[in-house]
């Protein structure tokens, strides 16, 4: 293992952490929230620590993607717990586990909370909490990439553990570049969500944290009642932002440079909003049986479902309460999750197209066995070791799931709680069904079942591996030299 | 596709049940059941039928694993739909959709029930439902097999599409020898189960019927507790015997053999036995706050662990009403299952130690992406077909069942009964959870719901493929000389 690059980049990741924290100080000025003098105090420690630990260069440049794992799974670590300071610190959420909760929950947008009560906390809290999400949404790690020159394979070995999806789609040959292009389109597609809500009369303050969350899929709400009680209109914008930031974002890309074909015939967009269409239409024919206007189910139906397949985890109405079709639809959107190369969570639409063309081949299989048939993904055929990689990611997926699960369940809550309340911090949702539904939280759950639940969410961001890694001692041993030369082998 | 060949061994099958059919009429006979006579009857008109399409032997001997898929999959539905038409046509189940559910249930080892009250069945009735778990559990075509003599590479096709696991186990280069010995080894044991229940002085229709549920890994009861009024002892015998009919049936022939070391060096029965016992003392500290004496508590736990996991489903406790992670526990080992090769159902311990070993060389190649390295099972590198077979069966597996509970929540009924009534159908177990538990049945869902639950039943048994083949437009296309030269390039 490379020590020392691993030190280098985690120290910039701290020096980062330490400028955006000033962030919330600023808002706590405006405010005169005395509470907001803790961010000034750890983002002033934080700048410290990480210009000591990022002054000197690396001398070794060798750096794998067992580095890149290792740093990155690392790096959100170290980002949660410097970031879970001001809660703890303040007072403002006293126990150290929850408030270590609250910021991964941040960070990986999962956007699941500890607190009954979102209002009873200050605004440069608030703040953070949201803003942990658009942090955390697009990366760090890929924010590095677009500010700092990286040397030799460390930016690929980073983006690869750091972005979500089967494949790592680069936009332009070199990777800074493709960094940047990211970066520009989500601060303005975020900048142009805030507009919209501005025009609907939102406060700013609300407008620039629910945006954070929508476009970070985070969903960390800053009322009690989630998204309920602010007007249609706003509730529409965001529904579209939110399905709009779970699209891919190489479409945007492509769209940008005008290949408006290429675009358009991407299969996993296309899934996507044919999945989109498809849940609506059978939710709004589930829960057509209550007395409400039209429009008003479908807009209810349309913010659940965009909610919920982009993991976000905003709610404009108790979906705990809907009829048992509509509840299942929506665990399973929970699972199939957004586009890969956007910023959602879940299994990911390209992951689900490709299994499923896999069963088909495989009847194909039986007909004619001796049949070479590949499987094609936007007409080009997917390598084998992309493929072999997503059979083994669902099949690690569901196993980690299932272990998660089990240890939860020793607290004794009930099963549904148990079951969504996994799956909606494994796939960084937020709320589930049953006690973890849209009007509750995760706050009753014992300690042991936060940790679980702490590193479900690291997994699932992060896409299980990194965070396996960590915990894989195999990978901890081997000196570099070692390494390099069975990789030249 | 080969007709004919279709036609002769359907025909052969439906001679070979109409043949047992006489089996239950004299256990009516017996007890001077008037409705023993619709046993003689359907007999009667299936040798008939039976005898008019086996009369006629195919000219062409071409049988690929396509034909042997079809083959299997119409085999079971007609013999389901032939063995049904007692209950029917007696009265006794009065809707033909619940008599189809109930042998289905039957043959393919499940043991669901829709069934309120079992003791108001004739005996003549709960014999015959007792008898097609023993039937189903090795299968009718491996009878065939071991009674006909099947040309070409028929008999490998068959075998292949009936018996459970990711490879078949040839015991002996003849197919035939293999099939005898399969059975014979099926006889010898639920003999001596019989034998040592009569011993503990259970009347010898409860003997037979209960060891037949056994050795198939049933699961019908033929009283409404289940095995709860039976003595310790019984429940013993039943509980042992559950788990030796779960064990990969090359283990006992390794065992006759004298090859002890290569008997006991199987992974996959000792990843058996080692899961079974994990669950046993998790249960026994979870339930153990109850004021039961201590071995009351084991017997109950290894009784229940014991029929999940083989996917039996006989009771002697109301485990619904156990805290939760007993429960969550035996919805895991319901997916597990038991060993291939054997006459349970669900995912298959073998399968599932080769996905953990996989998950496993994942993170190996994360650490030295250039290594290559094969995963082992009994010491032997495992073909990369079996390991991609094994992949996408579990992708499939979980595509059906997330497709088969979204159409049974259409009822209405509660998330946990919905999760397992499908869960329990689908891995052939029987009881699940909520209203479908141990005391439950599953007669309040719609006749939709069964259907679905019919084609889980029959898609667990026959590992899925065979059954998505029938509804698979493209398999029904294509000249058998088209085929042929495909197969050969």
């Amino acid at each position: 293992m490379n020590f020392p690059i691993i030190r280098y980049i985690l120290g910039w990741v701290i020096v980062i952490e330490g400028l955006l924290m000033l962030i919330p100080w600023i808002v706590g000025l405006i405010y005169a929230e005395s509470s907001a003098v803790w961010f000034l105090y750890i983002s002033l420690g934080a700048l410290i620590i990480g210009l000591i630990l990022s002054h000197k260069k690396p001398v070794d440049k060798s750096f794998f993607i067992r580095e890149g794992c290792v740093t990155t799974a690392l790096s959100w670590i170290i980002m949660s717990i410097i970031g879970c300071l001001p809660f703890c610190l303040s007072g403002e959420i006293p126990s150290f586990a929850d408030s270590l909760f609250e910021i991964i929950s941040g960070f990986t947008t999962t956007g699941a909370s500890v607190l009954s009560d979102v209002e009873a906390l200050s605004r440069c809290m608030v703040f953070w909490r949201s803003f942990s999400h658009w942090i955390g949404g697009m990366g760090v790690l890929v924010f590095l990439l677009a500010v700092i020159q990286m040397a030799g394979g460390s930016g690929m070995n980073l983006m690869r553990a750091e972005s979500p999806g089967p494949t790592v789609g680069k936009l332009k040959p070199k990777l800074r570049q493709t960094a940047r292009i990211l970066y520009l389109i989500y601060l303005s597609m975020t900048l142009i969500e805030i507009i919209l809500l501005l025009i609907g009369r939102m406060p700013l303050f609300d407008a620039l944290t629910l945006s954070f969350g929508t476009a970070g899929t985070g969903g960390f709400a800053i009322k009690n009642s989630s998204i309920a009680d602010y007007s249609p209109y706003l509730q529409w914008v965001i529904a579209i932002f939110m399905a709009l930031f779970g699209v891919n974002f190489s479409f945007y890309y492509l769209l940008l440079m005008r290949r408006w074909k290429q675009a358009f015939k991407m299969e996993e967009v296309r899934g996507y909003f044919l999945i989109i269409l498809a849940a609506i239409v059978i939710i709004v024919i589930n829960i057509g049986k209550t007395a409400m206007p039209f429009w008003d189910l479908v807009r209810h139906s349309a913010f659940q479902v965009s909610s919920v397949i982009t993991t976000t985890g905003y709610a404009t109405t108790d979906f705990n309460l809907w009829p048992e079709t509509s509840r299942l639809t929506l665990v399973l959107l929970m699972f199939i999750g957004s586009c890969a190369g956007s910023t959602g969570g879940g299994i990911k639409v390209s992951r689900i197209i490709m299994m499923a063309k896999s069963t088909f081949r495989e009847l194909q299989y039986y007909i004619f066995p001796k049949s070479v048939r590949q499987i094609k993904m936007d007409g080009k055929p997917v390598e084998h070791e992309v493929l072999r990689g997503t059979y083994i990611f669902f099949i690690t997926y569901m196993l980690i799931y299932a272990v998660s699960v089990f240890i939860v369940s020793l607290d004794g809550y009930d099963t549904v709680s148990n079951l969504t309340a996994v799956a909606a911090t494994f796939n960084n949702i937020g709320p589930g069904l049953g006690l973890v539904g849209p009007i509750g939280n995760f706050g009753m759950y014992s300690d042991l079942s936060k940790y679980v639940m702490m590193f479900d969410m690291l997994a699932g961001r992060l896409e299980l591996f990194p965070m396996l890694l960590l915990f894989y001692p195999p990978c901890w041993r081997g000196t570099l030299k070692n390494i390099r030369e069975k990789n030249k082998k």
